[in-house]
């Protein structure tokens, strides 16, 4: 099954597409980070998003995707908005496009692919390079988190409807 | 020139179109409530508050579509988030149907109406009745509000590019 993880933000979102029909072997079949500009309007930037990452659902055809679950990490309550305005849309791809939407607290994520449920970005992002086999770490951590994120959903939900063990770090 | 004010929630987004050569003739032509319900999923929200707003873009093709600036009326970051999501779906409505977006402090909205930053839903709401000339006061707040938004850009833009004094309510 294909996964789809998103960390979503109006300057930066992330994203991560993985394969796995077993936790032993998750094959990253893509990541990037969508980038935009506050010089653009609100709706120019969330055009970008929203279309960028429904051309990623188009030619990666997710089973599912997904997302932290709703929790501000703001002070500002503007900052919350706009960060909204990036998820928003992002549900909306989902929604468009046909693809379930799955989302887990973050410490849940965290939790599921460290064994720490308070882990920091730099152990999520080694622990993501470690699970996906690759040469070097995922960066910006816009991209590791998200990756975090779809792996997270093969322990958490298993594959083939099967719980899984978590692998030793 | 067409004018759609729009007032985004994610369980009920208030919209309205209204039409005008001069600000003493304000016509509505359209306006309503596009309501979701907490048992659907976010991304099916999302998405009926995009393709019902694309509808009326498509069918009226406003010149601008108005909002108020961003704000955050919650005390509750998670509740500003869930309004983010509207909002993030209305702007991308207007970037994908290639509407121009504008946006003013609901202070500012206000005072155009009703002559008063500070004034009520209720007086908002009488005043819109009175300056498009309705029978019956618009409904619920949502509607009001939208319209008073969609007016508002009459009296703070003037329309073929002159500004307007406000009427007397």
């Amino acid at each position: 099954m294909r996964i789809l993880g998103v960390d979503p933000g109006l300057n930066r979102t992330g994203y991560g597409v993985i394969e796995t029909d077993r936790p032993e072997m998750i094959r990253l079949l893509e990541a990037g980070v969508i980038r935009t500009s506050p010089e653009d309007g609100i709706s120019r930037r969330v055009s970008d998003i929203y279309t960028h990452l429904s051309d990623v659902i188009e030619e990666f055809r997710p089973n599912v995707l997904v997302l932290e679950k709703l929790y501000s990490h703001y002070k500002h309550p503007t900052t919350s908005i706009l960060m909204g305005h990036a998820r928003g849309v992002v549900c909306l791809a989902a929604g468009m496009g046909g693809v379930r939407l799955e989302s887990y607290a973050a410490t849940r994520i965290k939790k599921a692919v460290t064994g720490n449920g308070r882990a920091g970005k730099h152990q999520v992002q080694r622990m993501v390079k470690s699970m996906l086999g690759l040469n070097k770490a995922p960066e910006p951590f816009d991209v590791s988190d998200a990756l975090a994120i779809a792996v997270s959903y093969v322990y958490i939900e298993g594959v083939k409807g099967e719980k899984v063990k978590r692998l030793k770090g």
